[in-house]
């Protein structure tokens, strides 16, 4: 199946550009394919962003994320691309995603990948 | 339908104002309408402030906000117009509003808005 | 996309068919598509049954369950058709099966099919 | 404002009739008016029925409920008006409506109405 | 302090009486003095009723309730007493009152009344 | 340590004698000791009753339950034996006790009792 | 209704005036009435404080928090005053008082007061 | 590995035989291994009976099921196997086992034995 | 009774003292008696410490703590003391005590205190 | 029984070594043997890292942790044996392993163990 791709994100002007405020999106709907065991992966996105001069529109939002429906992606994967694509598209002043996923073998997983980068912890 | 108004806005006198304090006030019965599905929005807006020389009175919230049950309005907006309203009649030392939104498509908005602003997360 | 099979379901002996014993599965990542709208649904299954002299095996049913998931159909029918499916393959003595499924529109839907049915409610 | 019609609900036939099943609907984003106080009231209705020859497309069913959202109507009567509507419309074998109202002056009520009567607990 | 009245208690007509249908009532807000002691109780009351001719009305129930705020009573006088009450006022189908008191001396306290009685559990 | 004594129980004459109503009494500070190990144990009485002619006295309740304190007592001891007593004195038409222990070795244990007995589940 | 008065707290000599620690009192039984509508208030407070030289007795705190049951007074007014009071009586290295009132027309309101005061948030 | 023995179980007399009543035990740190993969599962297993002439000894219920923690059993023949065995040893009035795997490839697996059986639900 | 001793504690030896790093040690069992009322009181200690050349070993805290089982203190003087003793026993780099205590007279009290103190907050 | 060993534990490539970035990993079925009473323990390891050039693989991980069901071992040491071997096999930026064990005697324990240390809190 082809690449997942940003081109399917769609942006809106930023109604109040002149203040710094934070949007949180929740997507309890994420699902992908392990790459490895061709079986499917279930997990929660949370997207936190302060945006600049654009804000994504929420139902392209799900249209991008559901190209990973059929897409093969290992975890770490999977959400440093979706950071790399929708800070590609916002250009945002803050942006970070938090991904649960479902578990697997008794073993849970999450990822944070966050830009700009901060400090290690 | 007409724009809510800030007019519908009472305050009363601070009755501690040599003293920095929070009131935190938590409306779970917000609702408007998105003006482009023409369905209405679902919300808690939680507002906590540190009031200066003037509080708002709590009745005349509900009613301000009840101005908004039959209008359109996006969420970034809607968020950062009350922000601006409550600001503008209450001159607060510091206030910050977290409007939670019911799900969309399986999405869950939240958006956070603060005066004055703070360095970005 | 071709119909949802119940050939993959495979089953193995009862080991205790002399005594009636309850086996529920909760199945939290079921996912098909909607016919009307082509957007993902998303749900939990709870299967609940007494077999009688086969049981159905986990994997397979894993496997089952996943032909839906980029399979159109309704709530209604996808739980009723997955309750004949069942039946058919393990005769049990008494199965019963809750689809509940995510919101959406604000709305959320369960269905509850029983084998064999008792008196309404 | 006009009084909310049954004429919006709409049904399709009963894909499984021969069987007895039950549909939960849960709508947590019920509102209407006050008529005493004209305030708005807000409250969760938790429909389930088992279907005959119809089922309510739930679509519909959305927005029949929210002609209710700037209709005067109290808890009694709002929750026995929806139950004879849905009942008209949908000729069930069986119906149940539990709506919960978010409290006012601290107190919470809730409004269970069922078709064909039961006798009293 | 004067003995609480049930003449405050104000009742309409039953706007569907062809028909038996639940009404529940949580009051998380009762309060009372113990009369031992003369320190304030404090308790949640459910009161679930199947109307005839009378429903109560909401803002009578919550007055008739304070009258409770300083009047010394027992959990189980308090419980029966307003069971009486309301029975007298509203002559109703069915009634069931739940009284759960906070802990004194670390023990929590339920009284649960009933009209007309059932056998016993 | 001497043995527990009922005489520290104490009733007062129950005022609704006409009905048949529950009282429920939620202990979640008993503790005793364990005399195999002389290690205390820890648990949650519940007791549910239909009162007679006699309620016990809460206080005196309080004060018989801390005689276990440094007492040894097996779980089925303990709860059987506080039941004979409580029935001896208040003569109910109905209690159970609920005793739930605080995990020993991973395992955590409920005793439940009734009088008069009910067939077995 | 006379003024409640810091009279009623008593206090004992702190047993570890040589170190900074916390005590956190938990006050879910906190009730006071709206001057404007004649209509009971209810709220739990917690106080936390570093003693320095004093604490404050429990017993003396229950008393003079069970003044404010017939007196009325709103929200910012009653827990800035009872922290006035409490710093008065007990002079301690830091206090805060955070008083959570239960929903009225459906708002919930929470005031949060600190000595002696922090930088704004 | 040698097949579990039910020799390890020890009973006591029961000390109330006089009285049918209910001991549940719970025990959250059951283990055993999946036949088929090899793999370590886990679960929880609550037991619940009416004891006649004997009661089982709790620290012998444990290393009865510590038995388990290296022998390899599938989810139906574990829980009938316990069943039988604790039936053999105290020969109880009822018993019944609930039985909640931990999830395998997203599928958690609960069975549910009892005897003697009643009629299926 | 006699006083608690701290001789009851015993320790071995940091296996990694090379590094810091936090055991945390929750104790939900802990009562005491109240000097005052002689009644008993029950908690829940919290105990985190960053251990230095010594970790106390846990049962002899059991052992240690069970001697306030029918010792009368109260909670300021408790908590403070059994930082005390743990702090000349293991010389620990940091620790914390969090004792959370049931409600009395309907307020629930929670002692903080930590070695080496940290500034006020 | 033999030591377990890292040499079990597999890694990949960081595919974006470029950025700070967090895996969490929730290890819920954590089991091992206390090397003094000879009884299994069990618990929850929650790993943080931020990855430098290697991440470790999954499946390997659960295998590494499963070498610990036979192995005799202290809280404190197999929680440091684990970071320390984790660390040596992946070299990450940062990691911190939480291990929550379950109650034994009444007493719950968690180690937390941080690579590189930090300051003391």
């Amino acid at each position: 199946m082809s690449q997942p791709s940003r081109d399917l994100l769609e942006t809106f002007d930023n109604p109040f550009p002149q203040r710094d405020y934070i949007v949180d999106t929740v997507c309890p709907e994420f699902t992908s394919m392990c790459p490895k065991t061709g079986q499917p992966d279930f997990g929660t996105l949370t997207i936190s962003y302060i945006p600049d001069r654009q804000n994504y529109e929420l139902k392209s939002l799900k249209l991008y994320l559901q190209q990973y429906r059929n897409h093969g992606a290992f975890y770490e994967n999977v959400t440093n691309t979706i950071l790399d694509d929708l800070v590609a598209v916002t250009k945002p002043r803050w942006m970070k995603i938090t991904a649960d996923f479902t578990p697997r073998g008794g073993i849970r997983t999450t990822v944070i990948v966050e830009y700009p980068e901060r400090s290690s912890r």
